[in-house]
């Protein structure tokens, strides 16, 4: 269990405490008290409260994206005082810290975990702590430690990363040229993400004709477009919601300029069913 | 009047600017115009706009949490530009600037008062002060001279720190069995903090019963647990609100994956009474 | 094209994509992966969605306040993935990137551009670039290296300044005692910002009387006040908007403890006339 090497470390938190209380600062406080030289970085603070699986879908789609090193903060913890494990682990270059209970559902299925650990031991860790606050208490002076170059091995037990808690989300699969899957997440504009990565549809721009179909909403999406904004598409299409290759590299729904989700009706969980026409 | 050994500053900014306007990230940038090496921390800026009262006891809930030498920023001013002082002291282990209206309260009855100063030395403010952002023109540039080394004495004339502004709020007393005090903060999940610190109820969970009523609302509250997630009460009480010690140190109430306040309909300054009956 | 000397560059941030998703978190990592020796502040990103003119006027109030060096990452950016061009440029002492939209207009109206470049080697963009966010994958890459001294000229062609999309604002002219000018910004606290400078109206104290008149909501403003709090007018216009001084040195409009947006009824954008009475 070798440390990475890291130099000036960033600590990225996820939470779902909302910016309205105090929380979040309060774990920078408690961080900084323990390590001085680290950037403190914000995933979101939004998670709706105690929506394990949302937090999961943002932090699948963000954690590639920060420098080899950096210790994730992740708090969405129904099950805070409850028997649920607090641990730590290394997956990839990363390190990860947060409530065992599917939250890193992503990390788990794309990288490899090097070694993982029950936050047991009460030498990193507040004083006293709470039942109901243990991003205070006990991630945040972790994730502290481990960027002061603390080992993971010295925060607690060893635990056998296949122990780790998941969500059992079925995972995409194509048959023929049929795809099931679901929402995975809405975004700020509204804008649909499924769990369906691109690479499962490298047909979709040449087939003759696509459908997507939300059963339980009655949605049905057929417009797709190469770009998220297609000047070919501009003139008469901006009313109609479209298919398109996401940021986080799953298919995604959009209208331009609107809402989708909201036209749409739908809501993360919904399945869908996505088809492509060859002839 | 010595200066805390402040080896890389923190300075933590806590107002009611919302996180709408810009106004938070300009008070940063004068900051870093005046020094470039501190770790700059939110504790929140969605105080109710000019809810003083909201603003203390977030702050009583945080401070303590940082590390010696962090320079808190508090501004949640509504008698900007009149004849309330704007004043930096510093109390324990920690500085604080802003305006001398109570924000400050819990703070000065929990630490001791080192020194306190009127910043009325223009040589630490904006060239031109306006009449309506203090925060930007006064109080940044403050916490950053503070974070510099700056000592108090320099940012203006001395003051007596028992003329600081105080909320003129009764200590809860226990007189019995019974505790009379008010819901002091309504958090982001809808849980609520009394102003009764746990100490004064030691015997909360021996006692055969106890009562939590909030008499202008009709709010009648009798569970109470442990620990915020008791596996023993799991089962059936899930819609019931509960009383538990909360993570500031303090008696609250919540329910189970619900929001407290809205099922009880009480709010911020509503007075409660407990009673612990024995037998 | 010289680089300046930058110690320890801030890189600021504003854009309208909400604290909900982890868009900004996600530009913060790719930023760190490149330069760690940074200070990262958040502006806002709380513009609303897609509203090019409000990203405007924040970032109009908020950058002369930010040190020397500073790298401005702005995105508010409809046409992303269109033909409308990343860019980035020097004006004054600092450096701003995104799209090339008019969300740079009064930047480009106050200060001298250095020198303005389209950002278009990959060799400082994330790999693998999406048509949806450039936030991520070209604009903080570029800020990232500005911020570690890369200059301007190897990030891409340079362009010339005139050709930088501005919104085609009016200015707001003063004839004889009439200006006429709109509503730029609504502040969290319902506070309308003018586009009138305080400049043209130096006699607005000494005039015998004033009206704002803005027509389309049948709304009109007659008080005014010196400060923001003014004492002699405390005890009984408290329910009525005033005219002062805004804190970005334009024209506002407030209610003491209230929302004159709502209560007026106007919105961004809306025409207003201000007329002064001299006898």
């Amino acid at each position: 269990m070798q440390s990475l090497s890291i130099e000036r470390p960033t600590i990225a938190f996820m939470t779902d405490f909302g910016s309205y209380d105090g929380y979040v600062g309060v774990m920078k406080g408690v961080v900084l008290g323990i390590v001085s030289h680290v950037q403190l970085v914000d995933i979101t603070h939004l998670i709706p409260p105690q929506r394990v699986a949302s937090g999961a879908w943002v932090l699948a789609t963000s954690y590639r994206y920060f420098p080899s090193g950096t210790v994730f903060v992740c708090v969405v913890d129904p099950g805070v005082g409850s028997a649920r494990r607090p641990v730590a682990f290394q997956a990839g270059n990363w390190y990860f810290v947060g409530p065992d209970n599917g939250l890193f559902e992503y990390v788990l299925s794309e990288q490899r975990v090097e070694a993982a650990v029950v936050l047991s031991n009460p030498d990193f860790q507040l004083r006293d702590v709470s039942t109901t606050f243990h991003g205070r208490d006990i991630f945040s002076p972790a994730a502290a430690h481990l960027a002061r170059g603390v080992s993971l091995s010295e925060l607690g037990e060893r635990i056998e990363p296949g122990t780790l808690q998941r969500l059992g989300y079925a995972k995409p699969v194509r048959a023929g040229d049929t795809v099931r899957a679901q929402i995975a997440h809405i975004d700020h504009f509204g804008n649909l993400a499924t769990s369906v990565p691109m690479a499962l549809l490298p047909d979709l721009f040449d087939a003759r004709a696509v459908r997507l179909v939300i059963p339980e909403r009655g949605a049905l999406v057929t417009a797709r477009r190469r770009f998220f904004a297609d000047p070919s598409a501009e003139q008469n299409q901006d009313a109609e919601p479209f298919i398109y290759g996401g940021s986080s590299g799953h298919l995604a729904v959009a209208i331009r300029n609107g809402n989708a989700a909201a036209l749409l009706g739908v809501q993360v969980g919904d399945a869908l069913e996505i088809t492509l026409s060859r002839v």
